[in-house]
């Protein structure tokens, strides 16, 4: 049996100082990491810096009745470097608040570092600072990143314009039917504590789900092509509303093919299964961290055989608006259906 | 009577596009601002950046039936700046992210920002991200910040040296009393909700507690003077686990010696009324947010008679250990005795 140790019994600088023993430094721009009353940076020159926030929060973005601690953390961080890849930005450093109950235990809150440090390690990020406290309630993370980019290269969900190809990466809906597995298991569980859930079947869209990864990979294949997105986002809320995020930050519209969308096989099977339409769950299920970008048409040589990229649409005029194309090639006006927390 | 809009009634993006109508850019390295997947920063070259992040958790950092959220906004950005001027630097961008329960109406919220934007004015700071999330208890509130200081001038706790002379910016002990006074009232109005607090004669450590600000003033100060500290922290956890904090980084010893901590003359008169041992207060007081610093001794003269600064010891060997030196002569080992969360 694993040792328990309550977190009074460490206190809060035990804490840091103990989970400070596991960081590593990778990334020449950190000249200090944790420990002073801030880290000290070095970014080369020519580089601009991005800046994200994210907030976790316990009940809200995760049940810890599925959702182990190890992969609380990594998810925590990868959703964060996947704002930073929707930038076109390579993630640099995080800094880390964490309020926690004091129900949990020292080896909990280890576990939660052990899945940050995986996920530093898997993006190549520096953990350089952070605070732990005590919270009246369940666990609350606050993970904010920086990356950095060269001067003038980020890219915002402003820059689209008409005939502009529309681009997707990996497949969609996982995430939303991963979290129905997962609560259709957890109802079962509540009813019989004896039962035992068998996620086997459905692995891909668990792991969708408690597990997801940052597109940094598909950041820099583009950069190797030499590909520069004219706007770019990370689908959190579903691609309805991310699609609309850049039609109105760039002032246009976009004609979305349903026959287009990517989905996964597994994903098909579950959504089956769960009687929900596959189209419906690609445009509003969240989660997903894919990257939603788009590139000039004369690219689309270079892109159209990529296997983590699908091109599907374009973009139009704004009076156009932003538009579904069904099979039957009706438009239907895209309407943003992400889940909303409040 | 004022009006109150439930949160759900706005949704986290109506209530981020409500915010995001409020705020002012400043700083020039500030490319882009909030409503993309990050911000953009362009630091001038030669430049270092710093960073440093702090939780505030309702109940244990702040406590609402004395706090009004526009000074809770305000502290939770003074504090984070607090620590950018620790290390020598000048404050320039926070992101903030916020968990806040269903209790909470759209107007409390927008309490809570006007605090911070009062202190991104009042320091000169962009507020150039966020995350507003819900939770299932209480209001915990993050902040980042981020701060830019020419390369190699950030000072850190490390760099003491014997015979450096310890000093301290402000007064102390003023916002441990401040909070006894208030937790003395809060008691008084739980007993008897008729019961009208007097503050007035405490508004001084009241002020101290529930308003601190972040000693930039003087870091601008310290650079005209030609002084650079060799070693410094800011002041949250009380003088005395902060003094052994420069001492265990840099290495050193210190001396401190009572006659010559300052505190204020409030301060002082609500220590007797509750009959607390103002040196004690001073040591062991938290939430000050003074600066704590030495600078070489040939830098007397520039600094003994500077009305924010009291040179209260200096430091000396490691062998010495670190002392408080009583008005008699007497040496005590300075011991930390910050307060806890857990």
């Amino acid at each position: 049996m694993s040792s328990v140790t309550p977190l009074n019994a460490l206190g809060e600088f035990g804490l840091i100082n103990r989970l400070q023993q596991t960081i590593t430094l990778r990334q020449p721009s950190t000249t200090l990491g944790i420990g002073d009353d801030a880290a000290i940076l070095s970014p080369a020159a020519g580089q601009d810096t991005v800046i994200s926030t994210d907030l976790l929060v316990e009940g809200v973005h995760f049940d810890l009745t599925f959702c182990p601690l190890k992969h609380v953390g990594y998810k925590a961080v990868a959703v964060n470097v996947s704002d930073v890849a929707a930038m076109n930005a390579t993630p640099t450093q995080i800094v880390v608040g964490i309020a926690v109950g004091a129900r949990y235990s020292v080896e909990a809150i280890e576990e939660l570092y052990e899945g940050m440090r995986l996920a530093c390690e898997a993006y190549n990020v520096d953990l350089v600072g952070g605070d732990t406290t005590a919270s009246r309630g369940g666990l609350t993370i606050s993970v904010t990143v920086l990356g950095q980019v060269a001067q003038g290269q980020a890219v915002r969900r402003s820059g689209a314009q008409a005939n502009d190809l529309l681009c997707v990466t990996g497949d969609l809906g996982g995430a939303l039917l991963g979290l129905q597995v997962l609560e259709r298991e957890k109802q079962a569980w509540q009813a019989d504590p004896e039962f035992q859930p068998e996620l086997e079947k459905y692995s891909y869209v668990v792991q969708r789900q408690l597990r997801p990864e940052a597109r940094m990979d598909v950041i820099y294949e583009l950069r190797e092509l030499g590909i520069m997105p004219t706007s770019m986002i990370d689908i959190s809320d579903g691609l309805a509303s991310e699609t609309l995020h850049l039609c109105q930050a760039s002032g246009v519209g976009a004609r979305v093919f349903t026959e287009n969308l990517p989905i996964a096989n597994p994903t098909l099977e579950v959504a089956e299964e769960f009687s929900l339409d596959p189209i419906m769950c690609m445009l509003n299920g969240g989660e997903d961290y894919e990257l939603l970008f788009t590139v000039p048409l004369a690219d689309h040589d270079k892109i159209k055989n990529h296997p983590d990229i699908t091109i599907i649409g374009h973009m139009v005029p704004q009076s156009e608006g932003a538009n579904l194309i069904t099979k039957a090639g009706q438009a239907v006006p895209l309407r943003a259906q992400g889940f909303k927390h409040f």
